[in-house]
């Protein structure tokens, strides 16, 4: 087993170097901390995840939840977890103080999620809790953040996200749950707000199990009588135990019909609910009717960071674990020197194709995780700015969402692919933890909205809301790095292959609009998943230059030696890889998406598939 | 479960119309066939395929064999499969009369394994027995072949292919298990030719089990004195249990040290197994001493042709289940009618994106398909042949054979992926067969030689033999191609470019043969996966262009409508397809491959990974 599943180094790297962390501590709302505590913190995450939770990551695995006489078993180390995470103050780090929270910033707790994710991603559960926690601070009545949020903070109960039902996946708007509102008097409702709630919900992560003493669905239903459409669902809270009138803790109607067994994650059940079979589910509106599906959006920016670095911790797990075998296994000779039989094996990491599979494994996490936490600093600035900045940094986070959800999930697992060919025969077996992140990380992909769900949101929405301002601010802010980036020797070809790549994007844009302003929407987004990777390259690219630049800085001005010297020169190293091997993957994109043939649109004329 | 795995039509198009295996029964080796006996045989293996394997394609995965006492016991079912395959004379099929086989070509049981394979590729028992028993019947006496082949083939004993050991997986070169010559009075040596076998094979599919009463492992070992490297490299039987000289069956201290877990194909058992512990394992030479690799390479096209079968029929019944998903799940409206909410929900087959998906999937495994049936063809041609004729379908089929075997896989994997993608949350639970599949395929770039191995062979050797013939024939085919296709209106545009991709592909080996010239071939080959993957691209874009112009003379001179129009149609739009998304990646990779820069390569001053 791989010992180091992620570089504290270069998480330091990004997070203090790259960008700024410790500048958000100007703020107000931050003031309470400085690098110091936000390291403990990150020590803390660590600790946790190297004592509880990576020596579990094959044991998580090997023992998948099962269901049975309606109750759902899941490792006990799950428990063990939970405790320590909560004790810890890691599922509230997020928080206001006046939450219980520790009030850090997204990055900081971003950070925190990478690091458990990377050490066993079995172990999903405290992020599904942080998130709807976070949506009944945001916008529940005061009684119910009460009711529920300390609770969910110490990891005593679990949350969920009850969002999708058998016959609404992808679309949300044909979500059929029902409630009925319960009169203030009728005795089970106990206090306004509460509804009856009948229907099923399909694929709830953490949906019920052992670990916690209650489960809390955030789950979306439609109110009787309500608007069709993503126009007439509301938020509940749906609780495995409610409270009756006296206090007591009593069963809330929410069947467990089935577990799913899954490829990968198996140590986080997902399961098949079923409300109101004895007609006695009572769930608790948040905030106010038929807002649901806008509050989920508005929590969506943070639960698809989650996603993108729970696949960029897998990822990173998985180049860690094969850099490390690379750098042990002996396996035939240097291609130049393939004739001396005398000669010891090398290294494979000496072969330039293994070389190669690593750099793109290291190029793709390592951007990856970049992407992530400019992503998070947004949020951070977005909840602490005011006024046009606030405006601005939300547009550039909105825009950069699916990109940064997509990324790390696309290409992670082709990253990890990767890893797993560098292991050879070995990295198919169980002898290796490849094979197990293999699995794993092929949901991220799927779930909080799949690929082609970002690429709709991507080219359908981000670009074009606000007239294109929000594209118009990021190709600003990657001006900026062009331009520090030209004034080094070195880095300036790059920095120019960016521009090109910018002016590609403009091209790509000017050929698909005229479909949108035609209002021939299904044309303009028919390659919408290929526009999504296209964009992903570019905005990766401006990532790997941004690390280069301050990589350079410190090589000209800190004359690092040893470890050092070759963590900066790495760095620079693979931002080359990604503009030589990466960025030209752009121009066949480039090619398909200004191509006017359509081969994707059903005519008249079925297709035959 | 989805019940279509393959299509039959799709078959008989590739076989008759496409590659004409009719025209095979011309020669004298095959004149006891025509398309009527092909026929039969393929009918034969579906009914296996139908009866014996789809139907255990989960179970066979669920209860992976397990090493107990000595004893490696496999899913009861095996036996029935190989009991039937033998019957059939289906495991025979493409021997030749005398030894006992079916006399068929390649082209013909090499549809069998995919047929066989499609349906459940956790039963692959059987090729590894044709080809074991084929090297014996190639280069081993006729006592030896007496002694083991008919047993083989009528599926009583396994054969295996021993070659791989801890430290000799991709450098075969440094395999070190032993052979020590046995004198002819030795009672135990039974005959001339008998060694003592001392050593350890690792990942040795179906290397112990008890579906057959015996396993005959072709193994490759070092006689003792033996030249260093592949030249002093033998090739041995050793069964599992030998005959004493009373002609009972002893054991062989062939010991079964570990059966490896694996993430997928988990119904074959890969052995970890240990010759001579009580120094007592007994092996036979097969032809001459120190020719062991040489004639394992003879058999490699045979057994590439096989693994890229595999992979294409893995990835063929993950788009078959995907196909018939996408028509029944409903999911949505149309883009151009998203407020229609009264509207029912379509299925995800009419989104554009979906349908990208699976043009994408039937692209890669008709696409495969008709390449391995290429090859097939040109092993067939080379093994009637005569003279010059002979040396060139060998040349072609020996250049081909990378491609074949990498571009199934890698490709494979990928569209499996995309299999699972078109099922969203479902495709990653065991409700369907995708999740599977995904598992499955993905050892296929790395057995019969990794993907990065496959890669050095083409540039490294294939591209550059005898003086470059290899491309040269390749490159008049494919002309012929692109001739006969500029001569329809609607594939000229095809036809042009696949005329540009030939140029391209010049251009790269322009910019890369003087590396090899010059003997720097580390740095001629650092880059050979690119190619390899280059190189796919333009010779299966060649491949739909053939497809295509059958299609084409199809539907003007058959003027068929219906299903058999739709066929054709849908053959005409995949070639488009395949030449718009999948074609204009080469235009990145050539820029790669002609770049200056190198990256992977290690320095003096080693680059800190």
């Amino acid at each position: 087993m791989a010992t180091t599943y992620f570089s504290k180094r270069n998480l330091q790297f990004l997070l203090y170097d790259v960008f700024k962390a410790d500048e958000l501590t100007k703020y107000d709302y931050f003031s309470a901390h400085d690098r110091e505590t936000f390291n403990l913190v990150l020590d803390s995450a660590t600790y946790i995840a190297d004592t509880l939770m990576h020596p579990y990551l094959k044991e998580v695995d090997k023992n998948q939840p099962e269901l049975k006489d309606g109750k759902v078993r899941v490792h006990p180390q799950i428990k063990e977890y939970l405790k320590a995470m909560g004790e810890a103050g890691l599922i509230g780090a997020g928080f206001s103080f006046e939450h219980g929270g520790q009030q850090l910033p997204e990055m900081i707790s971003s950070c925190v999620g990478f690091i458990i994710m990377a050490a066993n991603n079995g172990m999903m559960y405290t992020g599904l809790t942080s998130g709807s926690a976070h949506l009944i601070t945001s916008f529940g009545s005061p009684e119910l953040i009460e009711a529920y949020v300390p609770n969910l903070l110490s990891g005593t109960w679990q949350g969920t996200m009850a969002l999708t039902e058998p016959q609404a996946g992808s679309s949300l708007s044909d979500v059929i749950t029902t409630a009925t509102p319960l009169s203030v008097d009728d005795s089970k409702a106990g206090h306004a707000g509460a509804y009856k709630i009948k229907g099923q919900k399909v694929f709830i992560s953490a949906g019920d199990h052992d670990a916690t003493e209650n489960i809390i669905h955030l789950m979306l239903a439609r109110i009787d009588g309500a608007p069709k459409g993503t126009k007439g669902i509301s938020l509940f809270v749906v609780p495995k135990y409610r409270k009756d009138e006296q206090g007591n803790f009593v069963d809330n109607d929410v069947t467990s019909t089935g577990v799913y067994h899954k490829m990968g994650q198996k140590g986080v059940p997902a399961m098949h609910l079923t409300m109101g079979s004895n007609d006695d589910t009572i769930g608790y509106l948040v905030g106010q009717p038929n807002q649901g599906l806008s509050y989920m959006f508005q929590m969506m920016n943070e639960a698809r960071i989650g996603v993108g670095m729970t696949a960029t911790a897998i990822a990173t797990a998985a180049y860690h674990a094969a850099l490390q075998y690379a750098k042990e296994r002996p396996q035939s000779r240097r291609l130049n020197e393939k004739n001396h039989l005398d000669a010891p094996q090398t290294a494979i990491i000496n072969h330039p194709d293994v070389r190669r599979m690593l750099l793109f494994q290291k190029a793709v996490t390592e951007g990856s995780l970049s992407l992530l936490l400019e992503a998070a600093r947004l949020y951070d600035l977005h909840e602490v700015t005011e006024g046009e900045e606030k405006e601005n940094t939300f547009l550039l986070l909105d825009l950069l969402m699916p990109v940064a959800k997509s990324y790390p999930s696309e290409m992670g697992v082709q990253s990890v692919s990767q890893s797993l060919q560098t292991f050879g025969g070995y990295g198919y077996t169980e002898d290796f933890p490849v094979e197990q992140l293999y699995r794993d990380i092929r949901i991220t992909p799927i779930y909080e909205g799949t690929t082609g769900i970002q690429a709709q949101d991507l080219l359908g929405r981000k670009m074009t809301m606000k007239g294109g301002k929000a594209p118009q601010l990021l190709f600003a802010e990657i001006s900026k790095t062009i331009s520090t980036a030209s004034t080094y020797d070195d880095l300036k070809p790059y920095a120019d292959s960016l521009t090109t790549e910018l002016k590609r994007t403009q091209e790509v844009l000017t050929s698909l609009l005229p479909y949108a302003q035609q209002g021939n929407i299904e044309r303009y987004l028919s390659d919408a998943t290929l526009f999504l990777e296209f964009f992903g390259i570019v905005v990766v690219a401006w990532q790997w230059l941004k690390q280069a630049i301050v990589a350079k800085q410190a090589l000209l001005t800190q004359n690092p030696e040893g470890d050092e010297l070759a963590f900066y020169e790495g760095k620079i190293h693979t931002m080359k890889y990604f503009f030589h091997y990466e960025v030209p993957k752009t121009l066949g994109l480039a090619v398909r998406l200004k191509d006017p043939e359509v081969l994707t649109i059903v005519t008249e004329k079925e297709l035959a598939l």
